[in-house]
């Protein structure tokens, strides 16, 4: 990898990251689904055609709502990247993130890629994550070993996070050989029970990415691979709530025995991202009312008399309220750092949990102080 | 109308009404979607069966979560009122609205009861609105006279506000006739433009209701009296909106130009309900970038470098920023009570408006505080 130097972000922090593969790999992106979409998505969507060789990255301008001058400015980068490591310029891909509707100082940023690519170093995954970092807190990556299969991977997100995508970018890669057909359905797999089902403020952004890509060096079975991306995935989709702009806890919330999966999804979707239940959450309010008039909020019903309500282990709801296990849970509200809710339909088999964080004052004041 | 005190309430306050009308009237009523339902919504919605003689609302407890006792409480309730009033017990339905999983202390709400109908005076709609309040910190009510039509309501409803429905009870009355089917259509298709057409914080709550009473007393055009309902029914929804929880601003976002309805609608509630857009308003900063990408987060496409996006006249994107206009809508943002944003598809002739509030520290400190 490569970094540079564009100016996009305040003080004197790199925003240019080149990320040079060793050989033109397999690869599966999936893009941000929001209808008003940066044009580095854009042109990225276009050009690829399952195979990657390089990636460039700049964070602090989103190349977004700039008419179609943005996407000339992503064609120049993937260009001059491509011109530096002489590759083929379809096999690079473009990402951008951070403020919206700043055209790109194009000189700067192309400078900035020269730079990156005249100083290659190994990936290093922690300063990949600050590079192309904006409000993050901490960097987010994380990788795991099995014998002799390796998946690793860095993202930035904070805020506009949530299902299709957030403003989050994400880049998880596997030693392993994978075909282009076996690497997307793992990846739209994976994708739905990690990345898709986290939220922090129900908001997609215009910008996010999320890249898997097989360097192809050695063999190896796809359900042990299936599960190292998962495993790592999900890791970096947690780390992403974590960081949740202005949150105090993370909530994890899973529907299980739901009859069907779909099902179980909107309503643990539902909970984990009503604004009262996470208002609550930062008031350590074992509020089970909210959550139960989070779960009904779906169209799919449920029998209101049977279901159980868990906060952790404490049970406080199944038909009728358990004072003495909403007490129980106020002490845990106060000690738990990642807050378990727990509905248990009693009807089948199906289960989903999705992750969110809590909504805080700091939350607004990110959110009214930030500007375009 | 007559007034009763169950102390459900904090303080001395009045929390329980009894209306009764005239005669058995034709009506139409709209219940909650959600799928965990007050046992009051779940009593009245079995016993209604298009004709309704007298009302009974209770404040400060919703009769929900508590088990199947709920229905049998307020089962009661219109027995009582039935009693007292020598009417039809079918014919009385049953509204509550306060905090959930708190068992109703039923002798006291029966003795309230009793004491609401043992002196009716005339229907005084602010005082009607004051007693059903929880939350609320203004009456809402309004009347429309044009000619000899009159049509009157009063609602509550301050958080938990979003369609289908926010906590809110709303009821309106036409002096004029309007037979059943007429009225549930007149209905259906105000509600959808009014009170299903405003959010405060996305959730949906256990106990709304909406009723729409035509007295009988006179015959009028449909139209004018659509149009009548349509006005009163939008003004009490607004008031809603306007005291929503910690509110500072109320948002007004319309879509226009749009070339199918359901699309408009999508898009506006999109961006009226978005935390981003809201936190934006709060901190009357005029950001068009988060409202874009509000707008592209439903399914349905738009072209990103033809669409007209207005905060108040001020222009702000039309594929490219115009820095003038987000400057002028700074000043805007600054001194409208209403913000108004319209989004100019320019693409048919469909339109849709969806009212909402920003969102403030106030919101979450009366969330995080208040408990169940």
């Amino acid at each position: 990898m490569g970094v540079g130097k564009a100016g996009l972000k305040s003080g004197e922090r790199p925003d240019l990251l080149v990320v040079l593969l060793p050989q033109s790999s397999n690869a599966s992106f999936l893009f941000t689904k929001n209808q008003f979409k940066s044009a580095s998505v854009l042109y990225s969507q276009r050009v690829f055609q399952g195979k990657v060789r390089a990636l460039v990255i700049n964070s602090g301008n989103a190349n977004c709502g700039v008419g179609k001058e943005g996407l000339l400015h992503a064609e120049l980068m993937a260009k001059r990247v491509a011109q530096n490591l002489d590759i083929q310029e379809s096999e690079v891909l473009v990402f951008s993130t951070g403020i919206i509707g700043r055209p790109m100082p194009i000189d700067n940023v192309l400078r900035a890629v020269d730079s990156a690519c005249s100083l290659l170093e190994p990936l290093d995954l922690k300063r990949a994550s600050e590079v192309i970092s904006t409000t993050d807190s901490f960097p987010k990556y994380d990788f795991l070993k099995r014998d002799k299969l390796e998946v690793f991977g860095f993202a930035k997100g904070a805020g506009m996070i949530h299902p299709n995508m957030g403003t989050m970018l994400a880049f998880v890669f596997i030693n392993a050989e994978l075909d282009c057909l076996a690497l997307e359905k793992l990846h739209r797999d994976v994708n739905e029970r990690t990345f898709n089902s986290i939220s922090v403020d129900g908001c997609t952004s215009t910008n996010d990415s999320f890249g898997l890509i097989s360097l192809g060096l050695i063999k190896e079975d796809l359900r042990k691979i299936s599960d190292c991306v998962e495993n790592v995935s999900l890791s970096l989709a947690k780390k992403i709530v974590q960081d949740g702009e202005g949150a105090t806890r993370t909530i994890k919330v899973t529907v299980k025995s739901a009859s069907i999966q779909v099902k179980a999804r909107a309503i643990a979707q539902a909970v984990a991202t009503s604004n009262l239940v996470k208002t609550a959450v930062f008031g350590r309010d074992p509020n089970w009312g909210r959550i139960m008039a989070a779960a009904g909020s779906t169209t799919f019903p449920f029998d209101q008399f049977k279901v159980k309500l868990y906060l952790g282990t404490h049970l406080l709801y199944d038909g009728k309220v358990h004072p003495r296990g909403v007490e129980n849970a106020r002490k845990y509200l106060q000690e738990a750092q990642e807050v378990e809710i727990v509905l248990d339909l009693m009807e089948g088999r199906e289960s989903w949990t999705y992750y969110s964080s809590d909504l805080t004052y700091e939350y607004v004041k990110i959110n009214a102080e930030y500007t375009t």
